[in-house]
Formats: structure tokens, sequence, C-alpha cells
């Protein structure tokens, strides 16, 4: 073939990359289970009549089909890749119910796929990781707290390694909506979209988009515009609310329900969690808490980690699953430590230990030898040719594996640290590498 | 929405069993990184002239297109899902070949798609692990010995929790192609085909296909079926071969190479690895080792793990990349121990301790205990309401989490275990389960 060239929009990572991702994978599946939630995978594929139902998703939506498939049942039953892990996990919801415990927490770590335009950050492949709480007919506000500080101890065991702390901005849907009716504009949904397009138009162009959009008069957009100034990472946001004035039923649940989560977050996670009221994310499936997260220092890249309360996303006839959610983007995240150089990766392979081979002959004893280290979990290669020990150690340098394993015989053996040159009479039975060299060693980039 | 249906052939799983695939892959990523092999993830996509390029193939691919994106440039690179991780991987090599250290050993498991009818053990989607080591230019034949002993050390540790032993049948396609030449029949893949059905159409049907699409004599196909016929798990099974009185350079280079892979398999695993000459795999793109691999008592599944030695699937003008790969199933494993009901899972959530509370005034203390737990490894839940602790119990029961934790205040806490009633003064900062519980348990069924 050709030298392939790689696809725009669909990223791959080079092995060292690779167990930087794979890290960042593994700290997110255990925080996920010391905090209880289930691990749940969905096909890739759903029914485009349920990913498109949405209306203005579809024009993302890459459609599935047999090459060879016209004609056949399949054709009438089109499938799309699914464009987020929310729906797949809501349908999922819905046809396993009998056999899920309620409130039902689950992670999935997958893949999901958008027809979009790539650009940094911004792909057509992309992992994700999703958690959610689905109750069944009812779920508890406090799980409106739980999953942003979830998501909050995710990134304060990655601060280790290099990954920029966060800040993550909470608003809630029905603040915005009371609000809105509150000051008379009661056609809500062009208020929550012109004000989800603050950051990226600023207020001047928000405010004549609610005049256009939303019909509102120069004193509705002054105050739509001065609520959505309002932030803080303590509950005296609120006095900020009520002092505009505005008086509804649903504004003040949804600021009592956004001021009870940021007095437990303040509580639990000081400093990360901040009242935002700006926020209002584009999708029109949430009905109460809603999240965004930066990256700080590096606010440019987007949301990394975004999600929210919802009502009526999952239902079945009369008997309704409402849930809440958060989707951390690995590509997204991962792209940009990669980018920046802002983490480094010891080696490229797992190896801990190369074994030496003296000769093409010995391949059994190093093949022994091997076995052994393995055993007792120290992650062992083989050289793949009897080469002179000079190409062997090479062989180790490039890939950055800390140790070369040389035997005579069965009972002479040596080990080298090929960083320090230090050589020393081993036994396979019995030496270990430093605990750091076990495993290639994550550090944040000097 | 209406109560949804499963999708024949997208296998999904509830979240005991997930526990079980999460339990099967990562025995997987760790015996694969014991063994020094990297890990790769490819994009789910390839060029359709990529993927469609060996011929027989084109039937089976899922084709992916933007659902608004006709007339695009994106329509003149039409797009298909991978069938298999190896094309993909060779492409990667090629693609990264100035970026990687070979020979490259790399490991990866994903899903793959084909659009083929649905039964037991075949799916549309479906995951695969694969480990490969492809050299630059060359690649020595012990790696042809080590892979299978790599997934030989998996199924030995899966015996553990139930997963019956598995026999691995490898032969060689230069025997094969040495011994028809040998014999005269110089058209070799229809030889190859043939004999690849004889397990589903038996001997007297391959005699005739040999007939019909090789044009094989009844001395021809006596060869043929005799040479199919011979098996043995030690290098006898060489003397079987010579005895047929066939000559050919090729069929002693290929017996020569599986006879060294039995007599190394044979010290380092006894009894797992046997020669089969009826073995030929499909795909066309195999040149020496191949290989197959049967569950014990459950023969019926079809090959779990499969693969083989192949010289000039990636290249690039004169510069090509031999590898060798094998594959495994794991949705098609997975599938036989769920329905057959070979392993048991202890509980359906990562949850070992669920924390009672006792009023929702009581909720800050319990999530300041559940932190507490959480923070020395032991995964930790908390009630999702302040129900009658009778309630509380049984939504820790419903779920197989084997502790509930009471505290009546910061100082005095107790924690049962109910499934022997027995209850003890415990203090968050030490206390910690016996060890087989801090997991869900996986075990032997029956």
């Amino acid at each position: 073939m050709a030298r392939p060239k790689p696809l725009s929009g669909f990223p791959e990572w080079l092995p060292a990359e690779r167990i930087l991702e794979n890290h960042i994978v593994e700290t997110l599946q255990r925080t996920f289970e010391l905090h209880g939630f289930a691990s749940v995978n969905t096909r890739a594929v759903e029914p485009i009549s349920l990913l498109a139902k949405d209306g203005e998703i579809d024009k993302e939506i890459y459609a599935v089909s047999r090459l060879h498939g016209e004609g056949t049942a399949d054709a009438k039953n089109p499938l799309g890749l699914h464009f987020d892990l929310t729906v797949p996990f809501a349908r999922y919801v819905v046809e396993n119910a009998g056999k899920l415990a309620f409130p039902f927490k689950r992670y999935q770590i997958q893949p999901v796929w958008r027809g979009e335009r790539p650009q940094e950050g911004r792909f057509r492949e992309f992992y994700q990781a999703d958690i959610d709480v689905v109750g069944d007919g009812e779920l508890p506000a406090h799980f409106e707290a739980e999953l942003p500080l979830v998501m909050a101890e995710v990134f304060r065991k990655l601060s280790e390694i290099g990954v920029p702390p966060i800040r993550i901005q909470v608003n809630n849907r029905k603040l915005l909506e009371g609000f809105s009716r509150g000051i008379g504009l009661s056609d809500v949904q062009p208020v929550l979209r012109a004000l989800d397009k603050i950051d990226k138009i600023g207020p001047d162009a928000v405010g004549r988009l609610l005049a256009e959009t939303a019909g509102a008069d120069a004193e509705q957009q002054r105050l739509c515009l001065a609520l959505a100034q309002i932030e803080g990472d303590d509950v005296s946001f609120a006095d900020e609310v009520r002092a505009l004035g505005v008086s509804h039923p649903m504004l003040d649940e949804g600021l009592e329900a956004l001021t009870a989560l940021i007095a437990t977050a303040q509580q639990r996670a000081p400093g990360v969690v901040v009242a935002q009221l700006k926020i209002a994310r584009g999708l029109d499936y949430y009905t109460g808490t809603v999240y965004e997260t930066l990256l700080q220092g590096h606010e440019d890249l987007g949301s990394v980690c975004s999600g929210g309360r919802y009502d009526s996303l999952a239902s079945e006839g009369d008997r309704t699953y409402p849930g809440v959610g958060v989707s951390l983007g690995i590509s997204r995240l991962l792209t940009r430590l990669v980018n920046h150089n802002l983490v480094t990766v010891s080696r490229s392979v797992p190896t801990a230990v190369l074994v030496a081979v003296a000769d093409e002959g010995q391949r059994g004893l190093a093949d022994a030898i091997a076995s052994t280290l393995r055993s007792r979990g120290i992650p062992t290669d083989v050289s793949p040719s009897a080469a002179k020990f000079g190409k062997q150690i090479r062989f180790a340098d490039r890939r950055g594996i800390p140790f070369v394993w040389f035997a005579e015989d069965a009972d002479s053996h040596q080990v080298k640290d090929i960083r320090s040159g230090e050589q020393v009479a081993a036994d396979p039975g019995s030496w270990t590498p430093p605990e750091a060299d076990l495993k290639p060693l994550i550090t944040a980039a000097g």
C-alpha cells in the first residue's frame, strides 16, 4: 500500500500516548467504582429514529448500512452510530428496567461519533466517560451534587500527573426558566439558546439575539445579561440573583436547588464547583442542574466535562426514569495533554525487564527466566534476536526499558540498570525492580 | 418511548455480566502487558477501499456515511467499520512506521462489526482481543510459538473462574501448500478452502469439493484427507506426515517450523497446543503458522482464538512488515459463559459497603464516612434515601452489597455483615472488609 494518511477527526495515538490514555481510563474506572457505579457498555448503533428524535441533532449522525444490504430487512430499520452515551443509556434503562435495581448508578466509557467539522478538541470519533444515576419515578436532588464531586475527585487524582485543575460551572435550568418567565419571557427555549452563546459571541450580541428570537425588550435584555454575569463558589450568589428583583416559583425552586448544591460542594471540594448563571447547555433534554467544566489555563479548549439533570429522557408509558449525568471528554483532554506536552511518560512499552539472549540455543533459558519474572508480576520481554549485547541493550534503550537481564547459565544471572550502568548479581525468583520502575512512570512535564 | 427490543446480533450485558466481561478484559490486559505487548487502539472506520481489497470480505462490511453528507468531500472517500483488528493494525503500522520500534508487539481490545446473519457465538458487533508482533523486513519464527503460549496463559488464569480449558490447534500454510504442490495440485487456494470446511461438511464432501474446485483425482483426494486427519501434541506427528511419502521443499520448510513450535509448546505449556493438519483458516493473508482454538466440551461454539502469520499484509513500496497475530473472541466466550451459567458473580455493583442514612440531616455524616472508606480503597455507596433501616438493608441485599454501615453520630459506628447478620463496632479510618469481599467475587458455578 502507499503510506496511508490520518483521517481528519479520527485521532489515533502512539504507544506512549496510549499508556497515558489507559492511565486516565483506569483512574476513571477506579474512582467510579469506589463510588459504587456499575459498568455498562451499549452497542455502537441505535435506530436512527431514536437518535434523531431531538430535532437539531440529526445533521451530525453517521448512518450505518450493510454494503450489500439494499432491499433486505436491515434497510427498513436504518441504524446510526450513537453521538453520545446518554441517549443509548436511556434506551438501555427502559429496555432492561425489570432487571435493574433503582436508583441505578452506572459508568460507561466508549467512543461516540459525530459528523462535525474537525478542529482542536472536536472530533468525529472520540472517547467519553459518563456517569449517570437514574431513578424509577423519582430521583433525590443530592445526586446532582454527588456527580460533579466524583469528577472533581478524578481530576484531583489526575493532577498528580500534570493535568491542570478544573473549575466545574453549575447552573439550574429551572432557575433560568423561572427567571425568564418572571420577567415576562414565557417562550424559554430561545432565551436558553441565546444565553448559551454568551462566551462565543459576547453579551451585546446575546442582547440582540434575545430581542430577535425571544422578543426581549431593553429591560428584559438587561436583566438576562445581569443574571448571566453572576457567579460564585459560595451561596452568596443567591443574594445577587434576588437583588435583581425577579419573582417566580420556578426561579425559587431552581435557586434553592443550586444553593444546596453549592453548599455541599463548598464543604466537600472547596473552590472546585462554582455557580455560573450563564451556563445553559445546548441540548434540550436537561430539566434541572446543568454542568460545564473548564481546565484552568486552557479555557479555550471548551468544556471537558458536561451534563445535567434530565427528567423525561427515559420513559415507557406512564413510567419515567429521571436521571442526572456528567460526561468527561477523554479524547479532548488527552489531545490537550499531548499537544501541549503537559505530561511525560517514561517509556513506550509496559516492559520493565528485557532478558538478553546470548545465542539462539539459550532462548529456552531466557524464556524460563522471563516466565519466572512474569509470574512475580514483573512485565518482561525476551530479546527478539541473539545479536551482540550492545545491540540488545539499544533495543531496551529505544523503548525506555530500564533493566536488561543476562544469564550465562541457569545459575549465574546479572541484571543491569541501563540508565546508571549499575550491574548486580540477581535471582529471577527474588529480584524485584524498584516500585517506580514496575510500570511506565507518568509525571507532570518540567 | 415504547419498550425497545434488543437488536439481533448486537449483544449487551447486564451489570453483573459486565463485571465478568471486565474481569476477562483485565486478565487479558495484565497478561499481555506482562509479556511486553504495548496497547494500541485504532479508529473504528477505514476507507472501504482498504477493507474490501481481499475480495471475498466485502459483503460483510458496514458502510458509514454522514446522514446529510451527500455531495460533500466525505462522499468521495467512503468509509466502513472495521471487520477485524488485523487490517487496521497493518495500516497503523505502515502509517506510523517511522515512530515505532520493531519488532513491535501490540495488543488491541476493541469492537469489530460484520454484517453477518447472527447466531449463537456469531454477532454483528463483538469485542476482540488481539496480540500481534510485526517486524521490519523480517520476523523470527519464535514469535509464532510465543503468541499461542500467551493465550494459553490467559486461559490458565481464566480457568480459576470456571472458563473451560482450551486446545490450541496449530498448522502451517507452507506445509499445506508444499504438500498440495508435492502431490501435483499447484492451484493451492481451492485446496485450502476445501480443507477449511472439513469440520462443517465432513471428509466425503471435502473430497468431492477437492475434485470439483481443485481438480483432484482419487489419489490426490486420499492424500489430502489422510493429511487432514493427522494430529498430535508432540513432534511425532511429523513422522506421520513423512509416511505419506510426499516431497516438496515448501512442505519440508513448513513441517520443520511446525515441529519446532510444537516442541517449544510441549515444554512450556504441556497438552495445550496440538498440531492439527486440517486447520487452514479461511482468510487469504496467512502465509505460515495458523491457529484455531476450541473450548473443551464446547467445541460446537467454534474457534474462540484464531490467527496466523502474515508476510505481506503490511507493506509500503519495497518495505514489508511481516507479522503474526492471534485474536480472542471476547463476546463469543462471554456469551457461552453467560448462557451456560458457567460462572457466578457475587454482586451486580462494585460496592462493598452501603452507608445507611438515619435521616436526611445526617447525610453529610454518611458522605464523610463514605469518603474515608473510599480513600482507603473500599468501594462505598451511600443510601439514596433516609428510609427505614430495613429498607436500606434490602437496598444492599438486592445488589449483593455485603456490608451496611450505621452511624449514630461521628463517634459511634457499627458495621453489619448482612449475610451473617453479625454487627460490630467499627472505625471508618481502620475497618477493612475481608479481602474476598473487596471486589465482586467471580467463581466457577456449581
